[in-house]
């Protein structure tokens, strides 16, 4: 656990306060970065009415108490005429849990501060019940850091598609292979230590058949080997892009371990894929696979928007593109990436496979413009973090 | 300037007082770089017989005086009985000025502490005249450091050829230009700037005649439209590996405006060329340019080595090698770099021209391994500077 402000010091005031008590929040929705999937992370923080912390929550898993309620269960009685800031406006709905807006009403809460306001259609509405109450309700404090903490469900319910993010390994001079196409391994164990906390932050893992012909991988969040996460509830999907239903039934990606997803274009012949399917799901496996058709679109031979929102309909929220530089650069084209995390190594091999194929630029004043976000040294290696830049106002 | 130990403070003594004097002499050694060359940077500390600081120096620039000079004139009687703190073995030979070891013994000076030995055995044994005079002489002090500030003049005296540094801006995706061939620009006004604060570094710059015919570059220090340095009294020798002999004589690297070599196959038709520099030569320009024939040697069309051996003779003694992932590779796969300098923009194309060239790397234990030293925000991009990993021992 990180310090909350400490109880017995004078409390800041005003705008100061607002601000150090918010970015408390912040911190505690990070918390729940990984579990919550399809909810958004929320971190809360209650005051008492003389502006000392009473208590704190956040939102730990799908179905699990809300932020709010965590923060004004250990608050009690002392949330009355106090403040509480959350990193998204409070739900006015009952899904799992009753709505939290009312929950605050009840707890006699005066102050609500919140950072982001709720952009699901059937969730939001609690900021104007709360003022519909009396309370006084303030939008906005430390909005851009808690969008950040919370991109992946914005993207997700904002976009009506999952948060992607294109995850690669390559040497300084950007090649993921060398000539006769071995690529095991150019980055060190860190790195690949690295990339499985990143799988395991995610909803799926997108994968071109390419990849899974050449490297057979098994696309989980832990290597082979180790024990499972005894708390890891969550199902990590295995989604192969695989338009002419190329997946060898005896791939590790059908090996019952994990779910699966292979998406084929509408009139592939799939026949071997789809009795797999039936057979793991006789066999009642850990992992059922499936099959979905999807619309046929050149060059990639699947429409990935329509992929996207397959994803989304299954509550997808977050998922890591890994594998395949044909099938990165035709996201990169249609301009479906989020986020970009490239693990560099210190090495060159001047030939081989790119990380990145054709991605619908012909001419420098094409080029796809990122920000980097962060950069960290991971083992020998250096991983970069970057988003697509923000297009430039005129 | 920085600060040095306050010399009302009683002075630190033993093993810590000699790494923070030798880490000062260190940093004052540094003020030298790129101004030096043919000689190396040194830096020199002198305290008094009670161990206070009495006089700094450093080499500032070739036919100026020596570090421990300087010091001395600065410490004048307060050397005698005292210590001297010297990043490089004081020399024992009489070049444009006199040797050192008779000036530290003149003044009196009792211990000598050195870091780095001197490998010229022209100038060395220095440590050597002191000891027979009774001087306490200690070496390899703070050793690794003082290495690093003078990689370029050890590299050439040890090995016989220039400190080679490859630079390189890439995307993130490690392509150097767009698909048809654009490459202005694919990093930042500040990462330009850098490039030209590292070539003001070297003693020449070399590029490929693939480069001069596509870009027409002046490879010069100073971006054009910049005045020029009034102290700046070194000539920036410009290198074009040139097999054929295919340089327009109308290119910018011919203009007259700084020196040029263009290295041609030893069997090269090269007349126009040859007439060109002898032109230059009767207007008396600024920059003289040359026609020098060396061994052809495949794949790159010239023996790299003897052109570096050329460059030796030249008194070249670091070379930025820029523009041409061909040489690039070739340079890599002879096993001559000794620094890469990476500049990447955060930023994405999938297709175009790669940063380097084939290296000689078929499969991926082959790889060609690197060191990351220093990873530093330029503007909007990334600089990564690295070395070659040392070989791993059994």
């Amino acid at each position: 656990m990180s310090q909350p402000i400490p109880r017995d010091e004078p409390p800041p005031a005003g705008r100061a306060a607002d601000l150090a008590h918010m970015r408390r929040a912040v911190e505690l929705a990070a918390r729940g970065h990984g579990t919550t999937s399809p909810n958004p992370v929320v971190g809360c923080v209650v005051l008492d009415a003389s502006g000392r912390v009473a208590g704190e929550g956040f939102h730990a898993y799908a179905g699990g108490p809300h932020a709010e309620v965590v923060a004004l269960r250990a608050a009690g009685e002392r949330a009355r005429g106090g403040t509480a800031y959350v990193t998204l406006e409070p739900c006015d709905h009952t899904g799992r849990t009753g709505p939290c807006s009312a929950a605050l009403l009840e707890a006699g809460v005066a102050r609500v501060v919140v950072a982001v306001g709720d952009p699901n259609p059937v969730a939001a509405g609690g900021a104007g019940r709360l003022r519909a109450h009396g309370v006084v309700v303030e939008s906005g404090v430390l909005a851009e850091e808690a969008e950040r903490g919370n991109a992946e469900w914005l993207t997700s319910v904002r976009l009506g598609r999952p948060h992607l993010t294109w995850k690669y390994a390559a040497t300084l001079d950007g090649r993921s292979a060398a000539a006769d196409g071995t690529s095991q391994w150019i980055t060190s164990p860190e790195s690949r230590a690295d990339v499985h906390r990143l799988r395991a932050g995610a909803d799926a893992i997108i994968a071109g058949v390419g990849t899974v012909l050449a490297d057979d991988p098994r696309l989980t969040a832990r290597p082979s080997g180790d024990a499972p996460d005894p708390g890891a509830g969550r199902r990590l999907l295995r989604v192969i892009v695989d338009s002419d239903g190329r997946t060898p039934v005896s791939a590790r990606v059908l090996d019952g371990g994990a779910p699966t997803l292979v998406a084929v274009a509408h009139d592939a012949r799939a026949t071997e894929l789809e009795a797999r399917a039936k057979e793991l799901g006789r066999l009642g496996a850990d992992g059922a696979a499936e099959v979905v058709r999807l619309p046929r679109r050149e060059p990639y031979g699947i429409d990935l928007h329509a992929l996207l929102a397959e994803l989304h309909r299954r509550q997808v929220v977050s998922a890591l593109l890994e594998g395949g530089p044909t099938l990165a650069g035709s996201f990169v084209r249609e301009g479906l990436l989020d986020r970009v995390v490239g693990y560099l190594a210190p090495a060159l091999l001047g030939e081989g496979a790119a990380a990145l194929g054709p991605a619908g630029v012909t001419t420098i004043a094409g080029i796809h413009r990122l920000e980097l976000e962060d950069v960290t040294p991971i083992g020998p290696d250096l991983r970069l973090t970057a988003r697509p830049a923000p297009l430039k106002e005129k």
